[in-house]
């Protein structure tokens, strides 16, 4: 009883999540808030990119992640390094079933071909220099293309600065640009792992739920040339020092402590209109739903009883997963909701307040009219190009990134389609080079082939004509029909070599289309219409980020008159959350609630020896014996797993360092649960939760069960 | 907050489950705890077998169940009606997997063979007449012997009245026997089950765990003769008229009341010996655990693909889950606690009571030394045999039987060895007919074949001579030597036809033994030593039964000194148990404790579309639609699918009647938590809860999902 009301009064103060996913920029806007909540740094060093704590925050591309270390160690989630640990794993070295230690630099392993280590080093608002004033006065693919052009110039001049990539991103649906300078590490390698029955402890069982178990942890470390210089991976490579990493927290964290999350959220949108809305929940998820559980079951059918095969699937099984289980959470939320009658009024009252003055009538009316009309038709183009995005086998899309590769190697670089300049060779050649690692050709047609029946099925006018062409699809085909056609081409290509795809970089549009291979033979038909297609798109695209910036414009001014401020949707550049630890008094049906924590004895209660509860013998005997070393939370008695807070994430936090008031490492985040994640769309004050993995859990296993004194040493943590 | 104040407030008072299986004869003894509970009956009644409510109170051995009808309609879990859906199955109509309803009593099936409903009518202290003056000076064997043959004396007088079945239970470790007389209803039919999404609905990653959100329930319909006798099954039969019958309650239940489950527990352990505690913790359930792991892998791989195969094993694979999850269940429990140092402490007691006084040393000391010495031999017995016996073929195990029958039927019925007497021969033959429908020869010899090698990698010690002899087992047999011999027997045995196994009824022994069938002449061959191994167990046996009578005598003794009652051991017949609706303020590791109600909100959030979590679609529109008609909750606005009470329930009370306190239907038990199941050894009265479908739940599904009106109608409910 008197635990029970102690934990209630403890929750009162902070029931509620804490809406806001920060420019560090803006943090000084929200000072009060932050010394409120308990921080105890200066919230305007938060700021500043090169200092501490940002400048210990790295992004891995669509997962964050921090220096831990001054020799360049990185943490982050075991789910973010999974494919890393998924391609160096055989049935000799299962390092994903085992989980991998480097003991030893020298024992460290390449990460997947195309990893990347960036360090958000700059960022600056070039809004005026975009879109310039002659920019905003071209519509539709003229003004894209205007766009494009003021970003690669200013992206070339940023990235005079060797070893640098610049990205000059879009706020506010367009209506901002900032320009963000990041150090891109290429050399990147795998330290240490856990065994796949702690790092996905629970899998897709427990994935966006609560309690939850989950040790989701792995480190990289980010190699330079001996210069210090971002370089290719080479064994001459020596490990970088950042000019600031995190420190483990001295103390553990209890339920109350201030915490702050930073990262880079991917995407939410919190802006969009009813009909974006609409279409999402009504079409889009459901149909995305199908084709999600139609890709895992292939899948399974077609890598059963070959661990090898099953390995290269791991990655796109487990994103899969993830996404089919999101979505499936969001329409749960959406379906129990008033957010599209919500969303509906308050568009019409911002439409009412629009025209409720001629002059704003004049300044945003043509706007608002526009992109309601713009998206309605690019939703359109969304449903009709659906079956279509499945459809192309895998080397056709790899064919055709040559080829379009090649074409645009004609012009001079400046020129170059975004995408295909001399500063995305490496990339591409990574990615087409490791292709074998993620790829299996019975099991790609398999795929294929699903979605090809269902495309070939529509009638022509849902279908792409040059598609059809290149393949032989014709109306009326069924299975029967496409079946041959698919093997023929996947037999008679040569680009599942990966010395015959890398023998096509270089070569002349005139060599392809003198080749016989299938796949190239489809990629040189198909192109003319593609960059037709191209072109309808980039007009539509720029009349949409014309009317949507307008729209921005209208709604952050009416917003303000409410007295309310307006912070850009998550758009994968650094963001800074913070709130409580804190857990809940709505849990599961038949339950009561949640407890801010949980504990290794609930590990001991879901393990099942096998499956996606198959926890380490080892760590349950460390269990049972209660070898709990320095990591046992002093009120709980026993060593934290994970734990909940009322941070405001998305997809892309995945890795995110959590910080406690003073700046010390005390978790990641990796997860929020099934019933917040609803706040992509619309932030759910009540219930949003995100999940954290405990660092003295992160110690304990490192410790105890794969004695990793060397890392534990490395991080200062003993 | 205010809502979860009162939830604590209103847990208050019983935040303790309430031990206790009451003989319904010793209900007056705690006639003052039903009042104070609620009972609004007249706890005087509940002692009267053929009264209300008891009168209405069946047993279908293994699981309990009740009348719902005038018309002999039984209502019991779906679990327990399982393999009556199982073996009604085929590929055309899957009846587990869509469910049954017979609208018409012509439509119900036949139940699985060998169904009985037991009717209990009577309960008669005899320990008097089983243990005379002269048996009291017995000892092993010839005690035994004479106690049975007391019993079967007894037996046959009582069951004189046709179409009764009569048992002499033992009580209290054999300190007392009462004698029970059941009307033995043998024409059992199956009414109606519902889909297994919803009657299986969380399969076996739910059994045993809350939150719950399973409809345990299905229908029987028992039938007699047209002069309202028990018959075997026939077409002229009609529905069996009982004199009571249960009614739905008008009202729905809530947190806080009073409820009691009647029922047939079937075994608990609560007087064990502390050697009896750590013999089975230690080692027994460690071994049954490795074995059922073993046997459900093999169930798996054998009937892989074979749905027809995988049906007949449905009912195998059910019940070894259920345990293999009740014993490791048990196992953390015992592991977390004190329990075998609090047994010896208070068994210790117990001896320093009965030596600190020369008569009561004189009275119990012999016994209690004996019990412990006698027990510690049976444990080794058990040790010896566990690998021998689960190696037997199950065609032998027939075979075995119709040997010892044809035996025994060479004397004077009285004379024979019960179990074998004309009594039984009805279930023997049902039994050995029904084999099929649960048997495929090579998925029994998998089986078998594991078993067997670790049987046979034993020294002969340990090894049984006259099973060795029949199989052709030498010292150093493996697996690749074994195979061949069992092939060879399964391959020229007669027996899985069932119309031979028929014709073996009523043969001689002399025939038996002319016989060339693999299995018979192994039956013979072991036929001599069997009956030398039974004598040996049943003089242990008869040692045992003396010296724990005695301990038992000696513990109530004690206990009444210190002013404390004792209740039987659950020992399969008729008990009453009662408590409160409650849910719990301790949950799982990451919860802050359980509502005592879940809610097809629960169901919805669960469904997966498939595999375990497979609710029907027309169940999930339904809550979509929240179509709750009158089963709604006013309280929960929803429909309640399970709900938690502090009951004292055991294996056997599945299928258990809930009543209110006004004696109405309110549910069927039909689970306990896993974290309460270690009660069966020792109490745990903060933490045991069992799990009841909410009679509301049932009717629901019935009038909406599956359109059970007749039923309905036919219990009252509209």
């Amino acid at each position: 009883m008197k635990k029970s009301l102690l934990a209630l009064a403890i929750l009162a103060p902070f029931a509620h999540a804490d809406e806001g996913m920060w420019m560090p920029q803006q943090l000084p806007q929200v000072a009060k808030q932050l010394k409120a909540a308990g921080l105890k740094l200066d919230p305007n060093n938060l700021t500043k990119l090169t200092e501490f704590p940002m400048g210990a925050i790295v992004s891995l591309g669509g997962c964050s992640a921090s220096f831990v270390s001054p020799q360049g160690l990185i943490a982050t989630n075991h789910h973010c390094v999974y494919n890393s640990v998924a391609i160096n794993s055989t049935k000799e070295h299962d390092y994903l079933a085992n989980g991998f230690l480097a003991k030893t630099m020298g024992e460290e392993l390449k990460a997947t071909p195309g990893s990347r280590v960036w360090v958000t080093e700059e960022v600056a608002n070039v809004s005026d220099q975009i879109i310039t004033p002659a920019v905003a006065k071209l519509t539709g693919k003229a003004r894209v293309d205007a766009i494009e052009k003021n970003q690669k110039e200013m992206v070339a001049a940023c990235e005079k600065d060797a070893g640098y990539r610049c990205t000059v991103a879009s706020y506010y649906g367009g209506l901002e640009f900032y320009r963000i300078k990041q150090l891109e590490i290429r050399d990147v390698r795998l330290v240490h792992a856990p065994a796949v029955g702690i790092g996905k402890f629970g899998g897709d069982t427990d994935n966006w739920m609560w309690p939850r178990h989950t040790g989701d942890y792995g480190f990289y470390r980010a190699y330079v040339s001996k210069d210090g210089k971002a370089a290719d991976y080479s064994v001459d490579n020596v490990p970088y020092k950042p000019k600031f990493h995190l420190t483990p927290a001295k103390e553990g964290v209890k339920e109350g402590d201030f915490i702050m999350v930073l990262g880079y959220p991917g995407r939410t949108n919190r802006h969009r209109l009813p009909s974006e809305v609409a279409f999402t929940f009504d079409w889009n998820y459901p149909a995305f739903i199908q084709n999600s559980a139609e890709t895992l079951a292939i899948v399974e059918r077609e890598t059963a009883g070959d661990r090898d095969a099953a390995l290269k699937y791991a990655g796109l099984v487990a994103s899969t997963n993830n996404y089919y289980k999101n979505r499936k959470g969001m329409l749960t939320s959406y379906q129990g909701s008033d957010i599209l009658a919500r969303k509906t009024r308050e568009h019409n009252e911002l439409k009412a307040w629009v025209n409720g003055n001629a002059q704003r009538r004049a300044e945003f009316g043509p706007g608002i009219d526009a992109v309601e009309k713009l998206i309605a038709q690019r939703d359109a183009d969304v449903k009709r190009d659906f079956y279509y995005a499945s459809s192309s086998p895998r080397l056709l899309s790899v064919a055709r990134a040559l080829y379009r590769l090649s074409n645009e190697q004609q012009k001079p670089n400046a020129e170059r389609k975004s995408g295909y300049q001399d500063r995305d060779l490496p990339r591409i050649k990574a990615a087409v080079g490791g292709v074998d690692k993620t790829y299996v050709a019975k099991v790609d047609e398999a795929l294929v082939l699903n979605s090809l029946r269902k495309y070939a099925a529509q009638p022509a006018s849902m279908r792409n004509a040059s598609f059809d062409a290149a393949m032989g699809i014709r109306d009326g085909m069924q299975l029967a029909d496409l079946k041959p056609l698919l093997d023929k081409m996947y037999a008679e290509t040569t680009l599942g070599d990966a010395k015959v795809r890398e023998s096509w970089f270089g070569k002349s549009p005139a060599e392809f289309q003198a080749s016989n291979d299938p796949f190239i033979k489809a990629a040189v038909a198909m192109y003319p219409d593609s960059l037709k297609k191209e072109a309808e798109e980039e007009e539509l695209s720029g009349n949409i980020q014309q009317a949507y910036a307008s729209y921005m414009k209208a709604k952050i001014a009416y917003m303000k008159t409410k007295g309310q401020a307006v912070y850009p949707d998550a758009n994968s550049t650094l963001r800074v959350t913070f709130g409580k630890i804190a857990g809940r008094d709505k849990g599961a049906d038949g339950t009561t609630g949640w407890t801010a924590f949980t504990t290794v004895q609930g590990v001991k209660a879901k393990a099942t020896g096998e499956g996606e509860f198959n926890a380490p013998a080892a760590q349950l005997a460390l269990i049972d014996k209660k070898q709990y070393g320095p990591y046992m939370d002093p009120k709980l008695k026993t060593v934290p797993v994970n734990y909940l807070a009322t941070l405001d994430i998305t997809g892309g936090n995945s890795g995110s360092a959590a910080l406690n008031a003073k700046g010390e490492w005390i978790g990641l985040a990796f997860d929020g649960t099934l019933d917040s994640i609803i706040s992509d769309w619309d932030f759910n004050k009540a219930m949003t939760r995100d999940i954290q993995v405990d660092t003295r859990y992160i110690f304990w296993n490192m410790k105890y069960v794969d004695h990793a004194d060397n890392l534990l040493k490395e991080m200062g943590v003993e």
